[in-house]
């Protein structure tokens, strides 16, 4: 079997083509293929969203939180919505023609399509999951970086689409190679004002105490399903959970924290800006493990 | 001969593939027919630049100019460096394939290519421009909106990409709309300490008395092309020019204002959020006369 998949939606959302008669969902391309108009607005202006789902033993995680997300993307959008049951389907077509390894991911892409046609474009693209093994036990180290807008900017100014998991990444990945360059492995973005935010593609986690804390949502950043998922675990082991507006001050001073995310799961944070962060290595094995193990 | 005109880079930067035989520099494609990988980071991240370039008479407009900012643009995001002379060569070609209409377009795309691959892709896409007798004579109405970030931003957190010509737009798409909610056509951007910064694909121009005025680089705003071309005019015609750090209350003061860009030229602001604003339409279509028989 191949070892990686790109499933292309039939169609993606049923606001659009109604009069269709109804056939697959999707149909499997070759990933080596082109698939994609030079004109979709996916290429040309980053306009669309996506996930990334973890698949754990050909299962998908998380799948419903994950949807969720995707339909509140497309709103923020104005995209057209995601057909839940297409794109569940595909997601699980996709993951199950996937090699059968430990773990592997699901992309799901919806573009607003070739411009001027007002049909959307969307995708499945799933692949076996790097070697995440030496950022989840050495852990990595992090930078903070100014997001340069204040922490309530997805109220004040919905335009900047803070919130939303949108193609336009080329921020993110800005920052990282900034990380980079400062001998760093990631990102803990911090708003203008002085609220630490989230990392470029991940959501920020520390523990104090009996608590694991998050900064949250309506900060202009993404609900975490990853982080969702930690905290009912969390609850589990007896610890409290809940959301705090959090400065640099008291990200530093917590007893551990970590960069959570599909995929890579908790990252444990070994430094940030250089200064070294005591890493909960029993804490984080334990968490990925179960992570790991999640099923829907 | 076809209206639309596709071209695809053989090598879109001497960075890459060095140890390659020369061949032709580019290719011609079907703009029917997929030509990019899902997994292109174009598609993925919005991870790439682009140039949009007036073709007046089947001439490419202030050329020099475009190809200038798409190498700075490539400079920010730490693309490999787009090869000039291929780049020139793609576009008159381009240009010169598209049916001979007084107004078209050449846009010019690099992208960090597939991911992993470390080789970039890169096109051409030429086409008739739109008709934009309307914006051009009756004029548009903008709103202003916060961009969120301060206008030191440029300086102070590059990684944020201020002033690079990305494909991440979706934010400049999502501020169109807003503006349409409001019953606008068109977004003036301020900064979040209170100047006034671009439009989402144009750069502003007024003026006051006997000058011609823009808010200038490095404000994390675009170095305009249109606007240093029409400087130029303004220069012969007697008028200062010059940069000014700008407020919604500079602006609103203006005698006139206007919204200047390649393939639009300069659309003259009727209305500012809702507020009248006088056109010179003399001034304006002197400027559009001259900007459209603008040869390299």
């Amino acid at each position: 079997m191949p070892r990686e998949i790109l499933t292309v939606l039939t169609r993606p959302s049923r606001d659009v083509g109604a009069g269709q008669p109804d056939g697959p969902a999707f149909r499997f391309a070759d990933p080596a293929d082109p698939m994609l108009s030079a004109l979709d607005l996916a290429a040309t202006r980053g306009d669309g969203i996506f996930e990334t789902i973890s698949v754990a033993g050909g299962s998908p995680q998380a799948l419903d939180h994950h949807l969720r997300r995707f339909a509140r993307s497309a709103a923020m959008l104005d995209l057209p919505v995601p057909d839940e049951q297409a794109w569940r389907d595909a997601v699980h077509a996709t993951a199950q023609a996937i090699d059968p390894v430990p773990e592997a991911f699901v992309k799901t892409v919806l573009t607003r399509g070739i411009e001027g046609t007002g049909i959307p474009t969307g995708w499945c693209y799933g692949a076996p999951s790097p070697d995440f093994t030496r950022e989840r036990t050495a852990g990595i180290s992090v930078v903070l970086l100014d997001r340069g807008v204040r922490h309530d900017v997805e109220r004040t100014a919905p335009w900047l689409l803070a919130g939303a998991k949108t193609l336009s990444y080329a921020v993110n990945r800005a920052a990282v190679r900034e990380a980079v360059r400062r001998g760093a492995d990631d990102v803990v973005f911090v708003s203008s004002d002085g609220i630490v935010l989230e990392g470029p593609t991940s959501t920020l986690v520390y523990r104090r105490g009996d608590a694991l804390l998050t900064p949250g949502v309506g900060l202009g950043i993404l609900d975490g399903t990853t982080q969702a998922s930690l905290f009912r675990w969390a609850t589990q082991q007896g610890l409290t959970t809940g959301f705090e507006l959090t400065t640099p001050d008291i990200l530093r001073a917590a007893d551990a924290a970590w960069l959570v995310s599909s995929v890579r799961y908790a990252a444990p944070i070994r430094a940030i800006d250089g200064v070294p962060m005591a890493v909960d290595a029993p804490f984080t094995i334990a968490a990925n493990d179960w992570l790991l193990a999640l099923r829907d």
